[in-house]
């Protein structure tokens, strides 16, 4: 019988259920920790040798999971890269349905242009491109200059999706220059107001940049307001914001969402497990990480993956080389916003009610 | 037969259909306008004769549409009001069921303290108070103090569907001290970020402020993008914004949309018909408004109404008795929400395809 | 000071502050009943005297609550009315702004024709039309019929929303012919299954006739189920089913929400008061209907009002001049979807924790 | 500098972008058809030897797509099996996250219990199961029975979502009982009609049986419009409907969409291209299958898989064996809704500009 199976390939469900329905999600990634020094320093020797230009479109170079088969994926569901540009060079213009944004933890003066909307690139920034816009990057500086991507590439490619078209070989001058604002903080950058003349079909933020000054000054008055009595953190120490599409509130991109974590020295967070999987880079301070039964020392730029139900805690400490008192900031992207729109995410805090 | 209908309390069709269903709105309300400088200075005598406490609860003097039959509606659904405080004077705690909104065109120095949470009013901030919100005001200075109320008092009361209650007759001296942020200012405020830990079910806006630089620079970058090339604008020379809650980007209320417009010195916006009505107070500048067939010249702090259905255009000149060169400010609120939420809106721009 | 508001149209809040804003809403409308038998003779006179055309439209006659000033008002937000059509009588074509039903509480005979769809009418039918279709009727046998006419005029008259316009003279040979399915039910009129071609951007539901055959069986079947011990009534003895739009599960038109009720004799429901205004018809059983203070014995036919927030109590029993043993049904109609748009509803059943 | 970048755990993208990110979807499944007369005769023997229980759970034998490993999916996203169930055997209660249903190609006398909801199962039948429900299956009869499972098992596999629960190992005598129409039909199954005392929080449909004679008059309705001249159908000859949720019209899962098709004898469909993939059952009739550069002829029972974006045309011809003379009907699920609900839902019929 099981060889008649096999001719007509079926495949019984008595043998394969324990894998395929488990008690919980039981992830085929694992854990992992990517050093920023050294991932930096691969992408400078690639920076050296590797030229950036069409076919290739970009200098990224992706977290693998050790988990997933040498795959280029951080996770089953995200893209996690390092990208390098060096002083004066283009990345071709090109457009996909892959989400995507960039997050910057040093350096600047790099340029992304979004539908021909040039956006700086400076410490701290979010910068979210919504699937199907054209976009090019372009370093205007003397020196090089690396920032992190992250796409719904392994999403895409696993639910087959995905539409690529090239663009533009060259971006015009008018599109090197480089203002401080892009034309889309211009127009969505104010907090509550919308331009009246604004058509928002198109899915995903309006907005393309989101900057550190702004995210800053609102984890630190969570954590004023938490001092003062009233409320407003995740819980004591730990304050969060997340990046919104202006125009309707949800997340800033159909597949993705991306918040800031801050965590004042010595506090620990509670270990809470969720639904889909999740990206994290230190942004600054330090701190041990733990993830499930593995834990890490971290400090600025590392990068580490958290599985799917996998609990994660953080802990905020002076590291062994900083002497900094500041708090732990944790940049984090994940994909929730799937699992919230198909009605599948669950979130569990452990040792509290809180869910 | 008629007499049979009368004495059954029947009413044909047949005798009423033309003022029932009339080809389109044809408003009982009428165009009218109110001097800013008369309003002020019937405020300041209530100030002097008309105690603020609990019963009469605000001292706030509301525009009458001259068509409206004496009652205290500026347009068939909306409420539009003068309110006067003197110095060290409170208005009492209580929340009903009407949204509301403060609008700021002269002075500063009363809170409004809005769930506990004191709110600084300042010439061009805006000022929303979701329905069933406890609220109270205060004046902290030694100078009077008005300002102007926008509520759907009108609106609830032919649809009766209101709501009151008494909240403490003391609010307590927590609630007198005198932040520049308030605090939903301090969790909301912030460009395109969402706190995390904040839930957001209960209707209308959790930002209690729009702030007058944000205004000011959004409607400044529209025109200066405008100038590059690149649009932004409702038409040449007229930008808008329109305040919005920032957890689901809708209008700031579930009744009222506000908005302002700054209109260009010399130039002239297009003819406007809508669905519902307005009433517009002039912020800054000064022009010629006509709404259908009457025509006004207006300047800072003057307030019109513009009746469902009618036209409405707007220049921007220089007035006869000042001597600016700026451009015209006005702020709108209107019941389009309502009419949008029943699918009952209709808009239209005269001379041009634009809708 | 108040001869100076007076002249400048200026009215102060703490005068009208109890009218105004009470406690609760506190209805200008009252409880008021409509003997069936009443309506139908003085619609028969009607019949034979008042011709149907061009201008007058329709030989309706409304419903005027007696608090409210003489206006063809039910409520203040709903329009309900008998209609009659004379053997051959047509009614002319037009469209309206105004959402509208017809619920038949006896004969059958007439078509209305929505957007050229022949739609046949009979005893138990509601026939929704929602906003700007052309429609017209049709009487196709040798008997006058009557039945009620239901719209938002009052709503869409106070809130200056209405347009309308006029069709053709005459509907064709072709809308004449009399299916026993309107093609809407042919398309839409099957549980569950969309078609899949169909697309549905206009507001208000695209099925243009609920027939009673599928609905007493709704109801039959909730009456089973409790009995059989598995809920789904209302509460012990009452069901109820509304009528939905099924391209998307809301109430069938934007501003009307139509339900039929069923009481068993014997069963009495208890007090339920809600944000709005609702207009009952008796369409079989008999029993006693209490609206606040107001107590009325009720028979096939007969309309009443229940206002805003008051409390509204059924009791099926056998009537004085029947003597059918069954259960009192109720066809109502009301203005909950406006509130629940706008987040204004509110609903209190008495003694219980129920809402 | 490769071999630094494998020892960190890190993948260029500049080597992976063609297989990563493609011009269009390039599905690494295939199109396939399994032969339903080879299926059951598998599942009968599987009847014979394999005892159906706690552990194993279910007699179900999947569809492996020969171009994805060996694993059992029919496609990408999508589980299809056939389940046996021997007479008097139960499969025993369990729930999971992941939605299912069931569709009946041939047999009747097994009952689905969801929550404890006795459903019967005929041919025709469309038996929708959302996640997280409770349900056990229960052979009432002395033949046995085969159907087809549908389930987003892959989906939740690859994106990690997925939870599991025993329930009771025995149902009660109660729900052994087998009434014509189960408690949910009893409920939601009138159409256009809403219970108002039902709450519909959870996700997916609470109509747990969409019965074939409904199914069937709608698309011979849809049919018989076509030939009147109203349209209604997809394009000539070709009649479709979808199964949905009566509480909100939305797919009757979160993550699958079902339908059934009907081709008229004789026409053929435009090729049709969609992002995602979708999984057909022959219901009746036979015809021709075109998927990309394959083409089968088909009959009743037999399964194929149209992979994302490959062009699918149908048309409906007497095949070699048969001689009625009847339409095509074919069942499909997809997993369109979860592209709609991510906005990345593509679909183009070629040679018509219909979109």
């Amino acid at each position: 019988m099981y060889r008649g199976f096999e001719s007509e390939l079926l495949v019984p469900l008595w043998t394969e259920i324990g894998d395929l329905m488990p008690a919980h999600p039981r992830s085929r990634a694992v854990p992992h920790l990517w050093r920023w020094e050294k991932l930096r320093e691969l992408a400078a020797q690639a920076g050296e040798i590797v030229p950036v230009g069409r076919g290739g479109e970009r200098r990224a170079i992706a977290l693998a999971n050790p988990a997933l088969g040498g795959r280029p994926f951080a996770t089953p569901t995200l893209w996690a890269a390092i990208q390098y540009l060096m002083p004066g060079e283009d990345a071709p213009e090109h457009r996909h349905t892959q989400h995507a944004f960039r997050f910057v933890v040093e350096g600047e003066g790099v340029w992304t242009v979004v539908g021909r909307d040039p956006v700086a690139m400076r410490r701290g920034d979010f910068l979210p491109q919504a699937g199907w816009n054209m976009h090019a990057h372009h370093n205007a500086t003397s020196q090089p200059m690396a920032w992190i991507d992250g796409l719904d590439i392994p999403f895409q490619y696993t639910s087959e999706s995905q539409f690529f078209e090239f663009g533009r070989d060259e971006i015009s001058d008018a599109e090197r220059i480089t203002p401080d604002r892009s034309r889309s903080e211009r127009l969505w950058g104010h907090p509550g107001l919308r331009p009246v003349a604004a058509t928002t079909d198109a899915p995903g933020t309006p907005l393309l940049a989101y900057r550190w000054e702004h995210t800053d000054r609102a984890l630190t008055d969570q954590l004023a307001l938490e001092e003062e009595g009233f409320g407003g953190t995740v819980e004591p120490g730990h304050a969060a914001v997340r990046f919104t599409d202006p125009s309707n509130g949800t997340d800033v991109l159909p597949t993705i969402r991306a918040e800031v974590h801050r965590v004042v020295r010595g506090a620990e967070t509670a270990p809470v497990r969720e639904t889909g999987s999740s990206v994290y880079q230190v942004f600054d301070g330090s701190g041990t990480v733990t993830v499930g039964d593995t834990s890490w020392s971290v400090t600025r730029g590392d990068l580490f993956v958290v599985p799917s139900w996998q609990p994660l805690s953080v802990r905020s400490e002076a590291g062994s080389t900083d002497s900094d008192s500041g708090a732990l900031d944790l940049f984090r992207f994940s994909d929730s916003p799937i699992f919230e729109a198909l009605r599948l995410n669950r979130h569990h805090v452990e040792g509290t009610t809180r869910s």
